[in-house]
């Protein structure tokens, strides 16, 4: 068994063992959705303090708004949900590279079939860390179908654990 | 200040005042990514024992395998994980729907220039659970890129807290 899988079958077995929360609705009970990065030293539920059913979290590389908007969609419009905080943070992996970069590694790890593959990807990344926070606000509340969500931005600190409001 | 502004800044105060792991490495120190749903009832980090800075959590709707590819390409070539756990669960909101539904609700609540903003998005909807974990995990298999990265996929019951593996 993978260091992984060890970590979720033992894992789970104590977390099954004291779980009390079976009956939750589905819809989240208070209406918003937390929009941030995929990196392993974000904890969503703690350091944003969302209770278990209370909110949607989606996460990617980057907290990119684009690639959140068909999961920000269903959120929105099939579990009513009305409110987005999107939260990047610093020291983000998404400030160190660019598209060529990352396809240069995939081709010069993997070879030529999977540079095709990723050939047409834009990885999303970007160099400024609280003006990428206000573009993708802005890019989300240009959409008219986010027309009446209410949309904020928020970077948190690894280095302390804080989160502060940008826009 | 809304609720879930409120639960941010409140929260996280608490949070920051205890936290003690800024030092934590960019890189996840476990070497996988977890990948799951944005539902509202999963505590990725309690549920599947992820420690901080141990793995990369992509969430999005239905825990889709296609709409992560970008994040985790990423996670592997620029920061080297090297496994992935594909986590869907019972009860998905995914298992509702279809795209005609979805856009039509679009239209609906939010008129025709909405309409027109997901004319061509595939919400990515599944009509059967465990036949959808199997897909996910078969789809990435047949990735080039995805060529020596351990994939595995498992359902996690929101009804139970427990988790199982399917494949």
């Amino acid at each position: 068994m993978s260091l992984g899988e060890n970590n979720l079958v033992e894992g789970n077995k104590a977390y099954a063992a004291s779980f009390t929360q079976g009956d939750l609705a589905l819809p989240p009970s208070h209406h918003y959705t937390g929009l941030t990065c995929m990196d392993a030293r974000i904890d969503p539920a703690a350091a944003f303090n969302i209770p278990l059913g209370a909110a949607h979290v989606i996460r990617n590389a980057g907290a990119s708004a684009r690639d959140a908007f068909r999961s920000l969609v269903i959120s929105q419009q099939l579990l009513g949900t009305t409110e987005v905080l999107l939260v990047k943070h610093t020291g983000c992996g998404m400030l160190t590279f660019d598209n060529e970069t990352a396809r240069g590694l995939v081709k010069k790890n993997k070879g030529e079939a999977a540079a095709k593959e990723v050939e047409g990807l834009d990885f999303l990344a970007f160099p400024d860390l609280e003006e990428k926070v206000r573009e993708d606000v802005e890019w989300l509340k240009s959409r008219a179908v986010e027309e009446g969500i209410r949309v904020t931005g928020w970077v948190y600190e690894v280095e302390t654990g804080k989160v502060r409001r940008v826009v």
